[in-house]
């Protein structure tokens, strides 16, 4: 055959990877600008329709060669994306990543280590071994971690081990409140768990005394409870009261799980550190440095307060971890995931404390939660708003104040259909509100003034299209052809009143 | 507080990812060079020192700024990987990812699309829907194809699947070959399922006789069945005899999944896809393009032949995909997966596909499957070596004729704490062999006769230790630094006659 096309590894891979980054660089810096906002206009109909364009034909019988390739589907990736580098992208718990984090990434890429025997990463190993164990020692001096693709497999794992230490004495149940994430019923659904209790959260977050009440109405051991209790909601981002719920555990005998993917970055800050407090007594948490730390996903972590809970996941295979092998020291590695082969997603983590340090990341934090509590007093004191209530993270829940439901959920769905505004949306003490999360430490007042205009303007269109009172003629400077391409392919809703920027 | 640190999205980051790709670069090239071979010599204990060093502490108080921290740890990891791009390092399905993909994968974490919502991923997600449905049609016109973090996951979600399915009628029960990958048996017990039923494998492959033999002793309807049949086993990179397989599953009315990480890339080579005959009668297959696909970790993706089985993933979640979002036309995501967060693996393999096309891809598997046969050739030919089979694949199982079992493990952890080859172990046919997984289209065929003469001077080594015959004298060129470092470290088998390159 021909010559191979070059390896990203060895001595001579990182000559190999300079042209072709700067291919990929232009593509994302040209991508950007044709978006030229923080998503594509035109839904999701005018979306497909540009990345089958770019795409087509996926595999063809004869390559393009890398650099054409990289340059048609980067570009049309990063033209079709909701970019959360742009101040209006804000709806979901979907940080912009860290130059730094992204380049440390590239590494982990190349060298291809997988972290399921030591001899497919020496290093990468050794080196999450210290970086797992100093991030859990945040939360508890005898604590390890576990790397996770994210929140959702670290409340699995923290369901895994429960069942497996409820295991002698029955089958684990679970309890959480109805603020939880949704991963937690799916995890139990995955496990084959019977179904969760859920317990009221009516105020926003777990009730302890209702917790103790259903606790009490429960037969079996309570020493087959698992306990989830939350540390920043993906609704409102409120934290439940952690100590109380760890007294109510500890009066049961109940095991405690937090789920702190989005509140556990407050680990880092000083001021907002106190917040947390009793986080320390539970048995398991959820972190997610993808959230309030700034790293391309994935990065989660499960932190385990009793490393012989970990025991749980022993397993063997021959090729991997052969006893003899093990005696002879190599480092056992299977059982520190339910994933086989395994990224090492901690090099970016890594490298990105080693960059900014506690102090750099604590500001961070500091600095998107000092912008949600500034956002949330513009609102409180516009009159054509409403404010949820005063922000606990960086999560702030607003409406317009002439709004019912639907409409919100249309005005939502017309900002991204123009292109112009990304915002979430939760139902919340009986109304629906729009959501901004707020990760992005570059956003400014300005550009959140900008948002609230953004949402004015959209109200204003939805209404007019309900009202019927748009035209034709009102509809906008679209092109015919981008109207065209629309009318083909969308369903009515999303696209009604498509005004390009 | 001062200026946030750049981030790697919008107009702006690739600007300032250029410098830090640039140091990121250098600390490949430096490390790759420090190392000067497949993987760092001196075992754990001398890996664990360096990356100590260079990682100690993991979270300072004040950061060193982005250059410094990259330069330090990326250094780091390289100097101490076990690097797939070196013909030497040989021990696993573990591919040296091409650089094209590298350079893809790096946009991906750039722009940071989550795969669990439209509004976070417009393009990202109308790509994968593109190239899943292309690469599922390569086994089967309808089929559909789900991204996954790997073969483990995806076989786990094979079982869910299945159990699902087989949930009106019963608990499921899985029937894996001997021959099976151990990540199946792991599943069953993730999900909460009976026990599996081991099937004989006499030969490296699960045996159709014995399968039926083995449903016919099953009570339960045997529609509450799942066969798990292996494409390209892990020790030997054997095929089970597929077709036939499925004509007993069909008889019986079981459930087929075929897994097919390792040989799935046969699909792309024109000489060789009709080792797979019959892979398109299965319900669920497991592909993993890290393996003959030469992607960086994670690209696993699950093929399932009918999508309605997927319905079985329907999962609610109103902040990501409300209702009345849906019927607007917003594409509901969180069905195509068990993750929430989820990064856009879809994007490195739609560039691999178009840069290479079917012809590249194909001559890369020819290539290494090539040097497989000859590989094993040379051995059979060589007096000082034995064969365990000719290759299917890749996999080259083999061992010096003179070595029994624990010599031969001696001899693969010798090759390692020398640094000097990663060789794996496979116990088949009553005996130990040393493995050679060929991955690597670079590889030469003197590379392969300098792997045997490793193996023969490794095995001299470990024989005149056991002997005793070795002096303090005889054990090389270690400086007393170097053999102070082992000694207060290393355990004694693993670092027994450390010779440094």
């Amino acid at each position: 055959m021909s010559t191979p096309p070059p390896l990203a590894g060895g001595v001579q891979g990182p000559d190999a990877l300079r042209p072709l980054l700067a291919a990929a660089l232009d593509a994302l810096r040209d991508g950007a600008a044709a978006r030229g906002g923080p998503l594509p206009r035109g839904g999701p109909a005018a979306v497909g329709d540009r990345v089958r364009t770019a795409a087509d034909p996926v595999l063809p019988e004869h390559g393009t060669g890398p650099e054409a390739a990289l340059r048609t589907l980067v570009h049309a990736l990063t033209e079709g994306a909701a970019d959360p580098a742009d101040p209006l992208c804000a709806a979901h718990l979907h940080c912009p990543p860290l130059a730094v984090a992204a380049a440390a990434d590239l590494a982990a890429s190349a060298l291809n280590p997988s972290m399921d025997s030591w001899d497919q990463a020496p290093a990468a190993s050794a080196l999450e071994a210290l970086v797992t164990r100093a991030l859990a020692a945040e939360i508890h001096p005898a604590a390890d971690a576990l790397v996770t693709t994210g929140g959702t497999e670290s409340n699995q794992l923290a369901l895994l081990l429960a069942r497996e230490a409820a295991a002698p004495r029955g089958p684990l149940r679970l309890l959480v409140g109805e603020n939880a994430h949704h991963s937690l019923i799916r995890g139990a659904w995955l496990l084959g768990l019977p179904g969760p209790v859920t317990v009221p959260a009516p105020a926003g977050t777990l009730d302890p005394a209702a917790l103790d009440e259903a606790l009490n109405e429960l037969g079996g051991p309570h020493t087959t409870f698992l306990v989830a209790a939350t540390a920043g909601t993906t609704d409102a981002g409120l934290i439940d009261p952690l100590d109380d719920i760890a007294d109510v555990c500890a009066a049961h005998r109940a095991r405690l799980h937090i789920d702190a993917a989005y509140g556990g970055g407050l680990l880092f800050s000083d001021v907002r550190k106190h917040l947390l407090h009793g986080i320390e007594r539970a048995h398991t948490v959820t972190l997610d440095l993808h959230k309030l730390g700034w790293q391309p996903a994935a990065a989660g972590l499960l932190v385990v307060r009793d490393p012989h809970d970990l025991a749980a996941l022993t397993h063997r295979a021959d090729y991997l971890n052969a006893d003899d092998d093990t005696d002879a020291g190599l480092p056992d590695l299977l059982g520190r995931s339910l994933r086989t082969t395994r990224r090492p997603d901690i090099l970016k983590i890594a490298v990105t404390l080693k960059a900014l340090g506690r102090t750099g990341l604590g500001a961070l934090v500091d600095q998107v939660c000092d912008q949600a509590r500034q956002f949330a007093a513009h609102i409180e004191a516009h009159p054509r708003f409403e404010l949820y209530d005063t922000p606990a993270l960086s999560t702030v829940l607003f409406r317009p104040t002439d709004a019912d439901d639907t409409h919100l959920a249309h005005v939502r769905r017309q900002l991204l259909t123009d292109g112009t505004a990304v915002l979430g949306r939760a139902d919340l003490a009986g109304r629906r509100w729009l959501k901004a999360t707020l990760l992005n430490p570059h956003t400014r007042p300005t550009d959140l003034a900008t948002l609230l205009e953004l949402v004015t303007k959209a109200s204003e269109e939805v209404s007019e299209e309900a009202s019927g009172e748009v035209s034709e003629e009102a509809s906008g400077e679209a092109s015919g052809e981008a109207k065209e391409r629309v009318n083909q392919h969308a369903t009515p809703d999303l696209l009604e009143g498509t005004t390009p920027r």
